[in-house]
């Protein structure tokens, strides 16, 4: 169970624009599903100290942290020497990651290949019937690689263990602008203060001008405070409610 | 001119997954197009506290520092106060923007309205013809707002004060997997320490495997190291060279 996460996003080719990231919109999306609440997303450079830094704070800032990418063989990988660095401890070869991969390339691995077992000493691996290479965690530090389909293999393979209560959510789109229904917002908000409200503009769809979120870990809350905002919003303002 | 950036993306909705963020991987195409290195993407909750510190580490730690939502007139629409938070200054309303939105809203300009023309004491206004409502910037931070299409035309309008030297990029696609050419990157790299060299599997593509980038703003630099790429690389292993 994770009350709390962050997602360290690892990799030069997303900061300088050559790929597009899509590891953290699928974990953002999973995660709340799984009822997580995600406090932040870096996405950082492959760089040894800057990883070690950022995922030092990030562990003891959230229950969770799950980091994509860096984790290849070749020079720019760098991501676990960062996670060793970040929790003090050093880098070694994994004895069933070496058996995993010896059984797997023979004779073809080599130097480069067995860069794929190392881990911070002191991970553990996670095995799942449905992963050919187990999942590798260091402390709260869950550690996926860059690409996109094998995160999702293994994100879904060991997600059931970051399960807590879900959210609800409701959605009302609404036919006026924001300027015209923000002091109505701010009254819901003084009589449910622990609603997470939300107010998001679209200048583009033609039948609503805002889709308000309501959430809440607490069904009934929720209830209540979607019944109270109906009955504050002028009538016909309304477009849907979902 | 700028070297360095780092973008601040603000708002419940993207880190609950409800809405999928478009303005980080619009800026960092931009910005690497204009020669702007990007060392740091983040994407934050709205919340004061976690603005003013996160604009103050970026504004400290870059050149230029981009935030992306929170801007309009809702209770959770705190950008302008977190990063006023951020230098130690007041939020005051500016009278140029009270006027324009005057101009615009007449006697419809009520409270939550008003709030558009909140700035932090000290910032300054990026007029464009292009652009209705001006630029707001407080110091180095370049302040967006959250709609993809309003943060575009803003950029758009002032991107030119931010460019550098370009980079210039190859490409080369390669049949082998990683795990065979790891060896050569490490040696180019020997021989070419200042070459940005990124090294992307494809587990898609049926023509190759991966796709190799060489980066420089040095473009002679990047000429001869391309040369010796395609001198080490196997016979038959290059697929293509863009």
């Amino acid at each position: 169970m994770a009350k709390t996460a962050g997602i360290v996003i690892i990799g030069n080719e997303i900061l300088s624009g050559k790929v597009q990231d899509a590891n953290a919109a699928y974990l953002l999306h999973e995660l709340r599903l799984l009822g997580v609440d995600v406090k932040k997303v870096s996405v950082i450079p492959d760089e040894v100290d800057i990883i070690a830094l950022e995922v030092a704070t990030f562990s003891r800032q959230f229950d969770v942290v799950f980091t994509s990418g860096g984790v290849g063989p070749t020079h720019d990988d760098v991501t676990i020497e960062g996670i060793a660095k970040a929790f003090g401890h050093r880098v070694i070869r994994h004895p069933e990651l070496e058996r995993l991969l010896r059984s797997r390339y023979g004779s073809e691995l080599n130097e480069a290949r067995l860069k794929l077992t190392e881990v911070p000493e002191g991970a553990v691996l996670i095995r799942e019937d449905s992963l050919w290479l187990p999942a590798v965690a260091m402390e709260n530090v869950y550690i996926f690689p860059g690409i996109p389909d094998l995160l999702r293999q293994k994100f879904e393979s060991i997600k059931e263990r970051f399960r807590d209560r879900p959210y609800f959510l409701r959605k009302v789109y609404v036919k006026e602008g924001e300027g015209n229904i923000a002091a109505f917002l701010h009254d819901l908000l003084r009589e449910f203060p622990e609603l997470m409200l939300g107010s998001y503009p679209d200048i583009h769809n033609p039948s609503y001008r805002v889709m308000l979120t309501l959430e809440s870990k607490d069904e009934a809350y929720l209830h209540t405070a979607l019944e109270r905002l109906l009955a504050m919003l002028p009538g016909n303002s309304v477009h849907q409610t979902l």
